[in-house]
């Protein structure tokens, strides 16, 4: 990426200046005064600036008449003016010096009507002839915890190393949930909608030079230009994983994904085999994103995809190997050593050399947990881990045990360069405590660099995935 | 079946009296005291007797040296013996004249090895010859809230209307946490492990004849005769949907199950095609149990797979409609009447006539909501419909709104015979609080008898297979 457009990118992300263009005076929901507000929440140090042709003031603040009335040229604008302004009011910023620009403005392309067509490409024509980097219409926009550039965030944010490109607003939203709640952190999100301008390769450019982004996910619906996408994306993926959620696959999804950002979704068997083909792993929700991301960020490289499981329960031993295998994991009978080892330890492993092993005492008693451990580190045939843990609580094989969770989580801290290792601590059931309790217990893990998830599925696709990565790459 | 084995059945699962065989003097985790524990934690109001060969009295509890030595013939026993004198005690109880029988013990074919396999022959021979009704072995029995018979229910109990037959104990404990938070509550459940002697279709005409009863979950490892159970399961599902879970459906799970309960898994393949043929919905996972079962219960029969899906965010639109169409349910586009009076309502939906239909509004407004629904259930070309509810929280788009929960769940109650309607209030992003949140407002549907997923998926797979049942049958 060449030195001034990485220049913009920088001031787009930590702006010192931020201008509200199209400011109402009264609050209307989402809007200039909603961005205004989380600003000001977030504790946003730099400089607002207020843009309103009549206004005079909004909340105590000085409203400038237009972006040409500012004091000085900001680091990033904020448009929401109605669609028939916009193309007016990028004019204006191009004159006053103003290059980053966010739209949040809707009624364009995904109106699928003449009139927002020709208004998006106006705003096209405007922004490329004018070098203008322009994110939207039609999205949320930048999302940075670093900068407190959180003009959507209501909720805490993180800064951290997971990057996230999005096409829709609320799962941009959402995933500045998880990153704060598993304490990866967010480094930098987009939520970019129609994509008139900066499509994802642009992003994906700054991205993959960025010191604060270690691994990306994106949701998209459509790209611009699919063989520019995918030559980015690969390039991209080798040096930073990305995992890839496309909105869309079917024809209903498609027919969406037209009235959501005014893109063609594509033909989901070419995005597939192109995906494939540069090595991108691909997920279908936003929690396989984020469960993905998270194995990547944590996990030292998978040597192979042969599992060991360690759990509590006959049932879950049989489901927990149809899951894993289903995803394209192997799930190995103990041999050698690590079998006479492990069924001293746990009898009822002894005919079967049983994996997964059922062990309800290792949920409780960390040393034993250890034990059994220590034996699979050893074992060159296994490659990776999974821990069934138990919300600590009264169940029907341990009835008053004390909670342990802290003893286990750092012998795990400790020793988990060994071998990926993750954990499952599922709170299902629908009790609201222990649903509570069992997100409280994953945050534990995961705040010890632990991968922790709420089902099985979510664990055995994460290590599927990023045992794929490693074999490719 | 048989006014005999019916009357059998009847005292297994309401029984006056109960013997605990086997019961140590002290408590020693899963085991006699365990169970004497949780019966009396329960409440269970009939007679317990305890049978210790010389310990005279247990927990100032009388303990009789053999069953032979018990003042009655109790209507159920609990055996806790290890598994080499387990024959005897069955001798002992047809001895006695007690019929109904659950063996707690392991150690039998689940082993794999000689002595296990012929101690488990044996125990199938005494009973067939003597006519006794044995649950096991390696297994944890008999659930039934209503008669407080909670042997291992260390979780509060809801009598109600889903009966679960299960290999797994765990299983069979989860769900009937699933039961109690849902309100949709449990009638018999029964975890019945190796199936030495009863097997899943001895259970399954019982419950078909059971008055309380009126949806079947079941998760099973193996049948000990295909052709009968697929009979009686084809025969039951008619009257009572069966709702199904394989274990051991890949190579590795089959390997599980053989060290689980001892018994064969079977070709998947075999499975798949007689389930399909008899009518039996599959599901693979005990939320997927949970969640089309409840569907069952609550819903009034869809007249086709068309869905109309109320939501707010358009990538939740694109997704939605992707994971919709993949479980098989059609999202059409709106047509006529409805295009132009929702159209009126939510003007983005204008020029696409797009469903899932985008209205934030209806998060907050329930008057809005309704004047929608209304809409849609007057149309014949939609047959189902999938309500998006945001847990009441501060989010970018509805800020400050206050909880109208209430007043949407009344409406819904009062109108959800119109159409087959179910909501989604998704806690994911792991916020121990929100987790909460989320659960109790899906709490509050449900027992308004609104079925609530924590997630899309779980909604639109109990949907599209509580549709096609109905197409079937």
């Amino acid at each position: 990426m060449e030195r001034e457009q990485k220049e913009l990118f920088e001031r787009m992300f930590h702006p010192k200046s931020i201008a509200i263009v199209g400011i109402s005076r009264i609050y209307t929901g989402l809007g200039g005064q909603f961005f205004l507000r989380n600003l000001q929440r977030a504790g946003f140090p730099g400089t607002i600036y207020l843009v309103n042709p009549t206004a005079g003031e909004i909340s105590g603040m000085k409203a400038y008449p237009s972006i040409s009335a500012l004091p000085q040229a900001v680091d990033l604008a904020f448009i929401c003016v109605p669609a028939q302004f916009v193309s007016q009011v990028l004019e204006e910023c191009h004159g006053k010096g103003v290059r980053n620009i966010h739209i949040l403005s809707s009624g364009f392309k995904e109106l699928g009507t003449p009139e927002g067509i020709q208004l998006e490409e106006e705003i096209r024509r405007v922004s490329i002839q004018n070098g203008l980097k322009v994110i939207g219409p039609n999205c949320m926009g930048p999302y940075v915890p670093q900068s407190r550039l959180m003009p959507w965030g209501q909720i805490p944010g993180t800064a951290g190393s997971l990057a996230f490109l999005s096409q829709s607003g609320t799962l941009t939203q959402r995933i500045s949930e998880h990153g704060h709640f598993t304490g990866m952190g967010i480094s930098k999100a987009v939520s970019f909608g129609n994509a008139a301008v900066l499509d994802s390769p642009d992003y994906l450019e700054y991205l993959a030079e960025d010191d604060d982004t270690r691994v990306i996910g994106l949701y998209l619906e459509s790209v611009r230009d699919g063989r520019r996408f995918l030559e980015v994306a690969r390039r991209v993926n080798q040096k930073k994983p990305l995992v890839l959620w496309k909105g869309g696959e079917t024809s209903s999804g498609a027919g969406a994904v037209a009235s959501h950002t005014g893109t063609m979704a594509g033909e989901d068997r070419v995005w597939e085999s192109g995906l494939k083909q540069a090595g991108i792993s691909r997920v279908r929700s936003l929690e396989e994103v984020v469960g993905t991301a998270m194995a990547f960020l944590y996990l030292p490289p998978p040597k192979g995809r042969r599992l060991f499981i360690l759990g509590g329960g006959g049932g879950n031993s049989v489901y927990y190997a149809d899951i894993c295998m289903r995803v394209g994991l192997q799930v190995p009978s103990l041999t050698g050593e690590t079998r006479e080892q492990i069924s001293a330890m746990v009898p009822s492993v002894g005919s079967f050399a049983r994996n997964p092993v059922d062990a309800w005492r290792a949920f409780h008693d960390p040393d034993y947990m250890k034990q059994i451990l220590e034996v699979v580190f050893q074992d060159p045939g296994l490659d990776m881990i999974i821990l069934d843990r138990l919300i600590p609580r009264m169940t029907y094989a341990t009835p008053e045990k004390k909670d342990t969770s802290q003893a286990a989580i750092d012998y795990l801290r400790e020793n988990r360069p060994h071998k990926p290792l993750v954990a499952v601590v599922d709170g299902a059931g629908e009790d609201p405590y222990l649903a509570a309790e069992a997100a409280q217990l994953r945050q534990r893990y995961c705040r010890a660099g632990i991968p922790a998830y709420p089902s099985l599925p979510l664990a055995a696709q994460a290590l599927a995935r990023v045992a794929a990565y490693y074999q490719r790459n």
